[in-house]
């Protein structure tokens, strides 16, 4: 082993990676600044960060690496995490193993609101100091407006500190940025006051550049959230963030770096700086938002599960390491409880929910569920562990909505038709992939009411571990493998569908309600717009229901999070929505037990 | 020349700093952290870095050197900033060169005040959450506090970071730090908030550390501003600052870790912890002000020399890079002009020249002297550019109140009797020795009223560059050589007592009065407090006043802060102070020209 430099060359996205020998793939590869999978923070244990070597001698297999890769590891798949290199060598990475950018909601729904921003720009133009007249650069300043606004004016730190020079460049004539009476930045005449909403997931991070003076959105994006090499989960990344400090303080880095980079890419594409982003709404759940923050978490990891803070927040962006304008503030709005964050209360906002006389729900589906329902001035919430299976984790040939995914499926008289996003060659299931599998086999009787998989069709075989379907055969894929679902797949998605339809049961019974009852059942977020709410009543998932009072919305949210950034009136509301909901922890709750085990059959029969 | 590290010995303090050979001795010096006073900022202009070099390699003489230094060249004088070092070294540097901590005021004197500090604490023990008791800890100790207070709590950002590890550390029993309802630190149970008031002058910074819940002090010291290597008076630190941005950032880099190191002493002396510091106020002049804040200055070095900000200001702690309590909050009080800045109002403020209904004037003499006349409910200011005279630079055997300088002085029939500061043999003459000279010269008449020295005394001598009255003669000193002070000397001095003296008849001008009519004539700072009134009169720098019309109340500027610190009525008297002071500007004023001419003489006759 030699200690000089080698090169890794990464296909198919043709990166090059300079690095140590003895250093593994994964290192290698987050370096690189390619985000592959790894769910256990790289352990060897998850199994996601799969890499075919192609050239080059890295380390043999390992008894790690073998037991997580079974059969994968004798067709030459390797655990990007246990693989350390010996010299230059060019690796495979399979697009399941990525988790770069996807295909993310960030389109939302526009809802009607009085345009009232915590920010606003007054425009002066203004004489400079003469010998004879001598007051202090920020009184002048101040006087000058103050013959015109009411309110104290007050100045940010940060902004005196470039105030005189700042001032004298612009030649006395500027756009001054105000927020309750405190001026936060100084913009060049004739531009408007930006500011950016941030929707910040688990999974996905959306954003949105809005002109606060018009209200009207000038660019959005989304990314992947980059702390997923840390772990998949909230659950992964709170461990890690306890591992120690340093972690902790990585994983804080981690998404102000990225929400920075986001911020930049939007105002690249809008013409725009980020010094002229004058206020930022955040909003997550309570673990990103803590995480983010750098508060603390472990009275968050560990039961009863509580926040440092469910307050809304009001963090100056140079707090948190974000240049925007330099006295900017970032918003967070008020989380409901330790598993219901601040995104849950935007989607309520944005949605309406608690502002209409009808019984409603909504669902925000993703890793962790949260549902609220609204019934005669009630409003209820719950988070549920769905788990990670419509996001194509823990599914044997699961993968997120990327290109190549199996993204619709319809089974009739034994033969297959599937659809895939962009149409290229089937390389894995994403969640909506699935769910349509597992109705249609429900609905073909390949599949009985308890999930298990009849023989009979042609597409059934039996292996070492129970019962396949083939949804693609080697020779239409992507892969030139099959694409199969298992019965063990099947029974993911019986968890996943179990604890969302058990949450929302538990809600319905905590309001003395049935599901009948309910006049509007709104799905929110990316996967729950995508997905056939059809096959979603087809096997239990959702309460049977006439079709139109299904809503799916999109990213909620985020469409909350522009609500609160463009209006005060929409942050005092989102205050009441965390204050009076009623948060039912489900743990220790017996309801919902009974309704988890009812819930994991396929038959709506069962349900009340 | 070798690259290899050497050892330079500093002597008498005994310090021992390692450099590399081709290195300048001023550099190591500081690097070693001994201040040696460098006015010109190491340009070898202002020859105060004296040194001599004992043992060892160093460069050789060169031409900057020979003419900063003269005749002390050839008595084996070096420039430590000119000095390059070739290997191990030892130097001796005599104290006249050092800036190190000397004799400086932080008594000021004790004024009755309300104790009304910015910060309380409220003490909380309380039940920490259980599983049925699902509130956000930063929530649940809200409520808890909000039975008792009225206000709304609101927490610092920063607080937040650690609240819900630090509560639990404390087991739910803590003294909760409360500015106006925000919860600015957490203080262990028992334990005192403390506050720390800053003194910040050019030359001196006084510390103050006190408990804010019973306003007494715990210890107080005084530093020299580190800044002084960069340059010695305001404006020579302005030029430094202008030169790039990075000088600027050295200079609040500077101060700003001097004030940190200051906390850490002060709270070290009172066995407590800076981070138990929950507020602080900093006074200073306009310049020290910005150089601290970081504020720009290119328009206060320029006419008409304007401050970015007069107003009072709240920053916080940890903006300045001040490791307090985490929220913790500077309080900067207003400043009234460009040259006269937030330590003369708090000066105002201690001496409560305002609240008295007697005809008063406040002297806070320095490098700059800023006088204040209250008359009839009116209060005039103005700033005199006294020059450093009186702090011993310019003089040619000057020097700061430091051990060794005489302080006093008595000549009578010929014969001289002087003290020195701490008895120790004479190496210079500080400000009140000075002052005593060339007012017993006067009266003795060796010199005439134009400051003239007259042959006849077996003490005055002529030399090359004019007569000199030798005060010390070399067999008594501590140096070696003649103490002695120059017609030179007499001029400089003549120059700064001209400067306050036209100022105060300018103010007595403005107001329509004269110099009888001040019933109250009050002496500011250091050096006012150790000056001879009865020599300042002789020499025409002071009025005729009856003697007990004066009071020398040491470092007001520091007691102002301290009060500020205690109480927010003092914070509101303030900014009353700034807003009602009339600043009058003396540059532009023909009748500063004129009295200044006048007051050069020695005598009161040709005063009004």
């Amino acid at each position: 082993m030699t200690k000089e430099t080698c090169h890794i060359d990464f296909e198919p996205i043709g990166r090059r990676a300079a690095c140590r020998p003895g250093t593994d793939l994964l290192t290698i590869a987050r370096e690189a600044g390619i985000s592959i999978s790894a769910v256990c923070g790289g352990k060897g244990t998850c199994g996601r960060c799969r890499v075919r070597v192609l050239e080059g001698d890295v380390s043999p297999l390992n008894e790690t690496e073998r037991e997580a890769l079974g059969s994968a590891a004798d067709e030459g798949m390797r655990l990007a995490c246990q693989t350390l290199v010996r010299g230059s060598a060019k690796v495979y990475i399979p697009p399941t193993s990525l988790t770069a950018k996807q295909r993310t909601l960030v389109e939302g729904q526009s809802i009607d609101f009085d345009l009232l921003p915590p920010v606003t720009v007054t425009p002066i133009s203004m004489q400079g100091p003469r010998l004879t007249d001598l007051q202090a650069d920020a009184a002048r300043i101040r006087d000058h407006i103050q013959s015109s606004a009411s309110e104290d004016v007050v100045w940010d730190y940060a902004v005196l500190r470039t105030l005189s020079d700042d001032i004298r460049a612009q030649e006395w004539e500027t756009n001054l940025a105000l927020r309750d009476g405190e001026v936060v930045g100084l913009l060049k005449s004739g531009r408007a006051p930006l500011g950016l909403a941030v929707d910040l997931g688990t999974t996905k991070v959306a954003g949105y550049l809005v002109d606060l003076s018009t209200g009207s959105t000038l660019a959005s994006e989304g990314i992947m959230n980059p702390q997923i090499s840390y772990g998949e989960d909230v659950m992964a990344r709170v461990a890690f963030a306890l591992d120690s400090p340093e972690k902790a303080q990585l994983l804080e880095h981690t998404i102000v770096t990225g929400i920075g980079d986001l911020a930049a890419e939007l105002c690249r594409q809008a013409e725009a700086d980020p010094s002229e982003i004058v206020e930022a709404v955040v909003v997550g759940n309570t673990a990103m938002h803590h995480l983010f923050l750098g508060l603390p978490v472990r009275q968050l990891g560990n039961a009863p599960y509580l926040a440092a803070t469910s307050d809304a927040l009001d963090v100056k962006a140079r707090d948190l390491g974000l240049a925007f304008a330099p006295g900017a503030y970032v918003h967070l709005l008020p989380n409901i409880a330790g598993f219901v964050g601040a995104d849950h209360v935007a989607t309520i906002l944005s949605t309406g929910l608690d502002q209409a006389e009808e019984t409603a729900i909504v669902l925000d589906i993703g890793t962790n569920t949260e549902i609220a329902l609204h019934h005669r001035g009630r409003l209820i919430t719950c988070s549920t562990a769905s788990g990670p299976a419509f996001e194509g984790a823990h599914i044997s040939c699961g993968m997120r909505a990327a290109e190549g995914a199996v993204e619709r499926v319809e089974v009739s008289d034994g033969s297959v038709k599937y659809q895939t996003i962009n149409d290229r060659p089937a390389v894995g299931v994403c969640g909506s992939g699935i769910l349509d599998v597992v109705a249609q086999l429900y609905r073909n009787e390949v599949l009985d009411m308890k999930g298990g998989m009849q023989e009979g069709s042609a597409r059934v075989r039996n292996t070492d571990n129970g019962r396949e379907f083939v949804l693609v055969p080697a020779d239409e894929s992507g892969t030139g493998q099959d694409i199969v679902v298992t019965r063990a797949d099947i029974g993911e998605i019986q968890l996943a569908k179990a604890a969302m339809r058990a949450g929302v049961n538990v809600l319905l019974a905590e309001a003395g309600i049935t599901a009948k009852d309910v006049q509007r059942f709104v799905v929110a977020g990316a996967f729950g717009t995508y997905i056939d709410v059809q096959s979603a009543m087809d096997i239990a998932m959702f309460p049977e229901l006439p079709l139109e009072r299904f809503q799916q919305v999109g990213n909620a949210a985020g469409a909350g999070a522009r609500m609160a950034l463009l209006s005060v009136v929409a942050r005092r509301h989102a205050a009441d929505i965390a204050h009076k909901a009623q948060y039912v922890e489900l743990t220790n709750d017996m309801r919902f037990t009974e309704q988890f085990t009812l819930a994991m059959f396929l038959s709506q029969d069962l349900m009340s």
